[in-house]
């Protein structure tokens, strides 16, 4: 097969398995080439990803080594979308009544989905996870898009338990801003014990959810590596529960009275451009 | 720059943007190359595409043509990925009091999602679709897995209205097999007049939720172009009360007493063998 035949199938590949162990040989088999040919093809893959701010492949040697294709944002980029997340979010039409903004236009949009679960992936591609894990309903496209790019399955916790999911751990935990007691569960064969979890949410206020989900993760001794939101709300900061954690953007001002909104980048930023 | 780098860099392009109609121009501006070396590098996709049943590249020409990457999947490996879907369903593990069967584990697993994805978006490439719908929570991953190959947004039919979400258009419906009076609300601004809907769902018994989102769709003079589930239980033919949709899998026996399930390939792989 010709070079220019494997670079094709060779990005759709690694693009359609991001963090997955291939071997050399397998592609050599595959396309019935040597293994210095294919590995000339991976220089070239290898920088292009690069260069296009797609990632970059990862070779390790030995018995047990192969190529592994990393996900991994540029920052300019990186920087240049979250504006343009903070430019979506502050358009007034998304005010509603009580101070809420209307995000579920985002949430459902493929290909915005497709950016952020890049982003998320390209902050915590270092991290040792196991699963993506998120609240019902408004978080699921999130993690989603981050566990594709992970290439790690999602558990779902919901609010209320249901027969199709078998018997479930539950657990009440207080919501941060409203001091309401409330209620999570997680099927018991959604989770292993002891897995290290990222948390992912579209958005946190006081943090109290979030704080919630990883009190239900303790009783599976599971370990929180990573929390990623999409907004934050400002205004809660002096009674933040949680504190480590990434978000996209920070919605500092909602006057519904004069129909304005402010956000700016939230601190997913400032966290890449210590990483370099 | 160099074919060989273009070409990772097209192939990147088209995966993350399918059913978008991009110009020649815009590749040939990019990379600083003729357009009749970006067109020997479409040529090149297209039959590679073709050959790892990825798709295809869709040429228009004319003053608004271009090109477009339809995602197709090749027919024998949709066979035999559904034949794989039937034995991972068929496992009696799987067996919920009641009769049920636990399948999150399938709709929270990236790769398997972005196949049924990519089967569900092969079987409907040819329609007019403008928007996925699903009901929450369960379909949601399956819809966005759907929605990133056709290239349209994902709305979330919910259970009770949210107040993140704005004002709500509300119906009452029939459940298929409880008969039960349910309710499902669907945000106003979510969904534009006379939409054409692809509807998704995880799982089917009699059908009546789909029945109660087309409900749904009619006060929007919304149209439902398709329909397709990942499985439907096979007893509740008799009373089903929707005819034109397409499952991967039909789930024909689960026997709680004898610890058994037994499962065949749904109707959407005779519907693509007749699209030959």
């Amino acid at each position: 097969m010709k070079r220019s035949h494997r670079l094709v199938a060779l990005t759709n590949y690694f693009l359609t398995h991001p963090h997955e162990l291939v071997q050399l040989s397998y592609f050599a088999d595959k396309y019935t080439s040597s293994k210095s040919s294919i590995s000339e093809d991976l220089t070239i893959i290898d920088h292009m990803f690069q260069q296009e701010g797609v990632g970059f492949l990862k070779r390790t040697s030995g018995a047990t080594g192969g190529i592994r294709y990393i996900p991994l944002g540029a920052k300019d980029e990186i920087e240049k979308f979250i504006h343009e997340l903070c430019d979506l979010l502050k358009d007034p039409e998304r005010i509603l009544p009580g101070g809420y903004l209307y995000m579920s236009d985002l949430l459902g949009n493929p290909g915005i989905m497709r950016k952020i679960g890049h982003v998320f992936a390209t902050a915590f591609a270092h991290l040792d996870i196991d699963v993506i894990m998120t609240v019902a309903t408004k978080g699921i496209s999130l993690a989603h898009a981050v566990a594709y790019h992970l290439n790690k399955p999602v558990v779902t916790v919901r609010r209320d338990p249901k027969v199709t999911e078998g018997s479930s751990v539950s657990i009440n935990y207080v919501s941060g801003s409203s001091r309401k007691i409330q209620t999570m569960v997680l099927p018991k064969r959604s989770l292993a014990e002891g897995a290290n979890v990222c948390i992912v949410d579209d958005f946190m206020e006081a943090g109290g959810t979030i704080n919630g989900m990883t009190s239900l993760l303790a009783e599976f001794n599971a370990q929180v590596k990573a929390i990623g939101v999409l907004a934050e709300a400002d205004d809660e900061e002096d009674e933040r529960v949680i504190e480590d954690y990434l978000s996209l953007v920070k919605i500092t001002t909602v006057d519904v009275k004069n129909h304005y909104t402010k956000t700016i980048p939230g601190n997913l930023l400032p966290y890449l451009a210590t990483k370099s």
